[in-house]
């Protein structure tokens, strides 16, 4: 399924539906994380046991479950419960793109502790990944509807694809929007697109409730990505557990430099690619850099546009709404656009 | 499925079926290769060209297609010839884990020229096995039959074990003949015994055909790799397009110094487990630790065991022989089995 696609001009402010409070959200939120937790555990099985300790060590490092609650929400929005085994596939299929990922981006941290491949070696976090990988298709494959499994296989292309550009990207101080929303659909929204389907098929839903629900995932995710990459240059690494305002200098160019490099004078506008060029051998001169593209709005930029993404998120569900009786699940998918927003980490 | 069982004793001499000369047997392998390959050309497609670039380098570097033809013999033996297209599958999973055990590796040569990560870095072919691992689940669910994809999820699942079993045993010089089962089982015969069942799936065929086939494929990769480590006591690089000799280096433990171990004198046994020992710190060493395992018969041994799985491979087919008409996708099976005991690299 396609990107979506980037208006000609900057989006005006849209108003946020909040049918519930941040707190709420939460904690809905959370009473789904524990029964998916739950499967995360029982289903961690290996002839193997180093492979679920270094998998252990990935999936129980804090994570926030929203993969799998996603699959849950969606299922039960609309009317038939999943089996919690079947949401460990998202979370499964996340650890190990993070496990290859780290690999790939010489992570040293990874939520607030070593990453694993710090403990344990690159070429154990690359089988392992790739064990984590293979144990997604193996739940899959026990929904009997073909379409649950195809759902996953064109998400999994498409990250592969996706991480594939971001690698390319690296250093492209040339990115356009739309190529870096290109990358951050296939490195972020379109696992949370399948999330949010493959529960809907699960649920029996037909093709186009299916859709519908494919992207409120996807532009749920790209909002998600976009507050994430604009944290980036204002949040502490307390707050996040991991270092921020480190994109820049792993040449990982979002949308508060393109904002930042497009709407500045043309003087502004060489300076920062000056420092940015320069700042691979030099992180120092970033410190400039940064300031530059926070003075430029750029961080501003990237919450409006994020804002206008989780707008679409809710749109997507909005039909499904019964004006009379209100569907506590599909409140709670409403509620978590607008939440996404507005969270601080 | 399980593991084959290993006897108490050394096997018996067993006299193979050679139905067909090994130029027959290539000349029909060969016959298959060919819309083999023009399939992983026509599926190689990606939105990223970077990425059918990197896949390209290692699909196309003159590997012999084994597993692709021995999905599509199955398929005709059974009288339903599966779709070349789906014959990539196959080809499109070894080449990912090529590509992942290189980097696992650190391997310089593969095929007799530089490893793809050597070319393209260890970032891009981590991803681009992703890719392509992706890619064979995509080309699976074609197929409407759900046996046919849970075979695969099972298949790599092992595979993935397999390859962090052999990360694990690395310079575990205690390893048993189970154990170095295990390992060549998970990293070569789980992939042939999947391409064999996948075929028959595809074929239609009942459960209890199904079997046979995956055994026969079982049996048949375990000799395969046997000869394979046998041969890397005795082979030229010339012969192989790949640095032999190398496994001890490399502390990959397998049959011929199993064996060696097991039955040398204790002084010669202490010897060879002290050489190999220091071998990882001083590779010279190793020079005289192969004379020791050539001369206790490590590799006549391998051989012998090798030829047992591949009269095992036989005879999980032999029920299928109809007396009369031979069946010549059969018999170039079965004529499969005695030619990798007596080929040459």
């Amino acid at each position: 399924m396609a990107t979506p696609e980037v208006p000609q001009h900057p989006p005006a402010p849209q108003e946020l539906l909040a049918p519930l409070s941040n707190q709420e959200v939460k904690e809905r939120v959370l009473a789904l994380a524990q029964p998916a937790d739950q499967a995360l555990t029982a289903n961690l099985t290996s002839h193997v046991p180093f492979i679920e300790e270094v998998s252990g060590y990935i999936i129980f490092s804090g994570g926030k479950r929203l993969r799998p609650v996603l699959f849950l929400l969606a299922s039960r929005a609309l009317g038939r419960m999943a089996e919690p085994r079947h949401a460990a596939i998202f979370e499964y299929l996340h650890a190990a793109t993070l496990l290859h990922d780290d690999v790939v981006d010489d992570a040293g941290l990874r939520r607030g502790r070593p990453a694993a491949r710090v403990k344990y070696g690159n070429d154990a976090v690359i089988l392992v990944g790739d064990f984590l990988f293979s144990k997604s298709y193996s739940l899959s494959v026990e929904v009997p509807d073909l379409r649950f499994v195809r759902a996953l296989t064109d998400c999994t292309t498409h990250m592969a694809e996706g991480q594939v550009l971001e690698l390319i990207h690296t250093d492209d101080l040339e990115l356009g929007h739309q190529g870096y929303l290109r990358v951050i659909v296939a490195k972020t929204a379109v696992l949370l697109a399948a999330a949010c389907q493959m529960g809907a098929i699960q649920a029996g839903a037909s093709d186009e409730t299916v859709r519908a629900f494919y992207d409120y995932g996807m532009e749920l995710g790209v909002a998600f990505q976009m507050v994430d990459d604009a944290l980036d240059y204002v949040g502490s690494e307390h707050e996040f557990g991991k270092p921020v305002g480190h994109d820049l200098e792993e040449g990982k160019i979002t949308l508060p430099f393109i904002h930042a490099r497009d709407h500045a004078s043309p003087e502004m506008r060489a300076r920062l690619l000056e420092l940015a060029r320069r700042g691979r051998q030099e992180p120092q001169v970033l410190t400039e850099a940064k300031e530059i593209i926070r003075a430029q709005g750029g961080v501003e930029a990237t919450v409006a546009w994020a804002n206008f993404h989780a707008a679409r998120a809710q749109a997507a569900l909005k039909p499904l709404l019964d004006g009379g009786q209100a569907n506590p699940d599909l409140l709670t998918m409403l509620g978590l656009a607008s939440y996404v927003i507005t969270r601080r980490a």
